[in-house]
């Protein structure tokens, strides 16, 4: 047993470092311009040993998001506690997210860059982990709009609609506070919060936003 | 005169008759499965006719995209009244985003979708047109702050991340909408309203979402 274990710990660690330094070289550079040979140098180990471990370049990237994504979700999932109220479990998600993404700013552009700009493949990898984080998002909202203590009145579809918005609002957020100085996770997940929070909070109470139609020359508007 | 216009006419009509069918093409199929013979079919013309006016299936896909990209930030920028009150701007700002994302489902695929998962250069050309919008949005939401009536207290980095986020939000919402049946661009445009104005509204009045920290085993937390 211990001999086999000693035999597998290395190969297992050596591939982690791998990982670590093709998801550096490839959020730095570009899944393009990234060369295996710097790959391997920053990981220090030889070249041939990263296709003996991880193939090609193309498994490599590939193993890297799915790695770099498997992270991500674990993250915003145990950034969140289902036994506090609503707003609670989408501050601490969000907060989480945006820890994760700026502590991870190579895996995050790996994964919201990389993977999307270089074919289906790739990208495919990466709708599989957007569909889970809406998935979550939507239970949340499904899980807010019961506490508001009423007969919610939201439809399935308006829910999927508003968790599609607040991932996509997070996704564009997280990409822009790592290409801005200064910007910190708790800025960011403020940010959001104040953005979504208050319009879904009306939205359950029953209180949507109405126009209120100033000009003369149009009718009234229904928005909704 | 009448014979330069006679000449030149033919070849502007052609060669958006082909830029029609290269968008539902490459829409439709995907940059890679899309065939420059089944391009040149839809369009009536012949392959190397489209050769001829296009060069090469890069240069075609990117003539759709910056065709595409300017369809959709006119049409953006003609929905808007800069007279009319700033809720009323970005609710029309966004009627007139989802309404044309919804009537050009492969031009929007093709800007979405397509040009961004098919190399570097091709989202290059898209996200110069996100900038061009989240500029625009991002002006919307200063005018909306100033016609709050106080020393709007919204810093300029603030302003930029929510201007991201709700970019963010709607291209995430035209992407699904799309996808989804029976979906309207005025249910789209209500959703992202009601998600994003209320919490606008609320903190350009200076009334920021707070925790209303329940548990008892976490210290009260300054949101921003």
């Amino acid at each position: 047993m211990g001999v086999v274990k000693s035999k597998r710990m290395p190969r297992a660690v050596r591939e982690q470092q791998m990982l670590d330094a093709a998801v550096e070289i490839f959020g730095q550079r570009g899944y393009m311009a990234a060369s295996m040979d710097e790959i391997a140098e920053l990981a220090g180990v030889s070249k041939p040993l990263v296709y003996l471990y991880l193939n090609s370049k193309e498994d490599l990237f590939t193993a890297c998001i799915r790695r770099e994504a498997a992270a991500l979700t674990e993250a915003v999932r145990t950034g969140v506690r289902t036994d506090l109220a609503a707003d609670r479990q989408l501050w601490d998600g969000l907060l989480a997210f945006f820890t994760h993404t700026s502590h991870h700013p190579h895996g995050w552009s790996v994964l919201h860059l990389q993977a999307r700009i270089h074919g289906e493949a790739f990208a495919a990898e990466v709708t599989a982990m957007r569909e889970e984080i809406v998935a979550f998002v939507t239970h949340l909202i499904v899980v807010a709009a019961r506490e508001a203590h009423r007969d919610p009145d939201l439809p399935e579809r308006e829910v999927a609609g508003l968790a599609e918005a607040l991932v996509g609002a997070a996704e564009s957020l997280a990409a822009w506070a790592n290409a801005t100085a200064g910007v910190t996770a708790r800025q960011s997940a403020a940010t959001l919060m104040n953005f979504a929070w208050a319009g879904l909070g009306n939205m359950m109470e029953g209180r949507p936003w109405t126009l209120q139609d100033t000009s003369s020359d149009t009718a009234p508007l229904q928005v909704s």
